[in-house]
């Protein structure tokens, strides 16, 4: 039976300042990526928002980000990649201390914005980052782009390495994303999106903005919770996955 | 045969910006208080702080404090014991992702400047930082001032709870320390200050401010490594201690 | 003509983060207090929120407070007069260029939160204040509490002190808000709400919370827009003002 | 009669941690660049650097920098030009503060670190430095690196733009610096540097890596106060000066 995990980004409220839907968004996914008080979140909003994770049964992942709270983690810093992998090892662990607070353990690392998306096409970044799971959570599974240099330097450093694919973003024909700049980057028609990631999971398969189908693994989709549109589209997407046979469930069981 | 540790905060050091003798002092004590990055240390400070800890077979121990760099965490801030449990776990949690990346665990933590000051009077702060070590490393030691709240709330939540002394503080007929502001709070002299260590540590005992003999219990002395006379000072406490056939090991050790 | 000036904290988002309904809440008030980058607001917000000032005709005023963004500014941290002067000339130096860069000068300062509150009991935070700016806008007004140590402060240093009055807030004896831990501690239904404040502003008393009238200054009125209901509140507080025939106008031309 | 200033970044020590020799250094420089509390110094240390800049004549500059602590403000960041152009605002303004609260104004501005190099290079930073400056202190000296895109954003805006040059630094021949990463970066050696500096300040040229002469204008001199050696080349360099007829004084002065 085909398995996929649904990821979203989630914990990154901050003090006084809520964002996102997480309470709802965490009924319909299955694994959390939690930020880590860097690009957002601090360390009250981490025990609740893993609370609520475990609650739910969604798989704990770490979400570290650029030390940049005024720019959510998106704008790009140039770190060298000691810098790199030393914030990783400084958030996953603090993250990781709130997992095992609740009785559980870290299940998968996500990077977060520009350090995502500067990894993907960087392999000293990539590698970086890969170390520093490897460092603080050596049985995490790293998550990345899929196709990227994360899916290589997970390899490298011998973490078990998950793919992700976006359901609401176009693709290149070389399997990188089309930059938000660029038309087409955005796939904004649940009915045009949802089918294009029922055929990512089930064949693998995803139509590039060329019109080329080109190869594609997901082992998790990254879906949103900002609004209530986005908690419906996550709500159909699973509804959808389901219909067509495929068993939505926390990464860690996709990747078993 | 009489064991103690010798502790000194290190890796208070951040970014471009150096404070300590940190590889001098490692050289002759016994335990770390490492800095976690709120009130002092950054990610990169904290991983060479660590290795070079490591090399010298010293106790790797969480340092945490207030979320305030500029007052390096000695400004009271009014935290709920919730905030305090859980900066307590975040930053617990980072640097024991330190401490494993460098195939340690954490033997203790020990909370930093006026946190540490706080709880020692204040059972519920005392609590928080006891909850926050107890859910984040529940193996580590929680050391804190000799008869202090932190000692009762060790107990409460059931970790092994240490007991620090200092080498240059006067004490009042009921342990606690006299306030630097006072007469008397400082005890400069090592011809005084040695002979003092060695009979809390052998004897159990130490005069107060008043001249009243009091029962203290000695796991770990405070001493410092911000300069070179700090330092000549540290090394002569040691072999005073060893002269007086006290064993001086980690912290771990003693409470083994 | 009785005059009388209408203010509300705004400009308090920071970064991704959105925080009050400021462009609707600038329609109704006659003085914004605006956020300066410690316990909310950064340079992004600051340059909009004075921009949407300036396109209301609202005055504008620094709203510094405890470098605190976790905490709102709201946790007490305890800093030297010192400390306090100084961080009130560095935020209100700031908000001053964004107010040059719009083309006007700096109305009004109010300080924020934890600061407000105790400055408000504490002669010598107070102090620290109306020093503070004193020094970095000699010309503005300083707004603090009715009948409150800030109005002494001001009067000390040489600055306009201008006093504060709260519409929802119940009034101890002594002309101190009754704290929010306490019963009648706030006035939330317009109907109570709404009289109370044209008394205040037009016989310049009060009904304190054992029943008896006090006497009270009202220079200026503290008004929220955080939510629609709130809004709602400030127009009707404004158009009762109006039908009592008193004159809402920024504070710079109350204290003129 | 020829007139050249020499300026020191200063006021780089950040809360318990000190940086530099500033009470030394001010007795020879004839500006600072003092660090506004982003990429180095906080409100206390502005407060205090002015203070010792006022008491030695020096002329006083606001010398901005990215948000990075941590990184000194040595880390590129991406931000966009409006980003660029209000953290200049934010920062002037709050230096600009002190200044006033130290009975003096503004002479100058001088962006820092990353932001200083990318801009010299990078039109559209420099004019979002320039509009920064523009705005928030429009009687400010911009001062940049000689010949780059800094001197003609100032031009633009309608700011009087001064040009630095570098005592220690190679040049190459369109004018910029030789990379520090590249051979032939520093010049070391006193007894080449100082003739280099005296020929830039009296005939405008200066012998590139490549050997061939170049134009150069040089209103003003860098020079470093970290440690003893760099204060006595300091000494060493105004003395040369002064022998060659040179006037040092303050940036305002050469401008004037």
């Amino acid at each position: 039976m085909i398995k996929v995990d649904l990821n979203s980004d989630i914990g990154e409220s901050f003090g006084t300042y809520k964002l996102g839907l997480d309470t709802e968004v965490l009924k319909h996914v299955t694994s959390a990526n939690i930020a880590c008080g860097f690009h957002a979140g601090d360390f009250m909003v981490m025990e609740k928002t893993v609370d609520i994770a475990v609650q739910n049964n969604v798989g704990i992942g770490a979400h570290p980000g650029f030390p940049d709270l005024q720019g959510f983690g998106r704008r790009q810093m140039k770190l060298t990649p000691q810098e790199v992998k030393n914030l990783i090892i400084y958030q996953v662990g603090a993250l990781a201390a709130f997992a095992r607070a609740a009785g559980k353990s870290l299940q998968h690392v996500k990077a977060h914005g520009a350090l995502y998306n500067m990894a993907a096409k960087d392999p000293a970044l990539a590698e970086a980052i890969a170390a520093g799971v490897k460092a603080a959570a050596p049985d995490a599974i790293l998550l990345g782009l899929a196709g990227s240099e994360m899916v290589q330097a997970a390899k490298k450093v011998g973490l078990k390495g998950a793919q992700e694919v976006f359901a609401d973003r176009g693709y290149n024909p070389d399997g990188t994303l089309v930059p938000r700049s660029q038309p087409g980057a955005m796939v904004h028609d649940p009915k045009i999106a949802i089918p294009r990631v029922i055929r990512m999971v089930t064949e693998g398969k995803v139509t590039a903005i060329n019109g080329e189908d080109i190869d594609i693994c997901a082992d998790s989709i990254c879906v949103h919770g900002d609004n209530p549109e986005a908690l419906e589209f996550v709500h159909n997407i699973r509804t959808a996955l389901e219909d067509a046979g495929v068993k939505v469930v926390p990464l860690g069981e996709v990747m078993a």
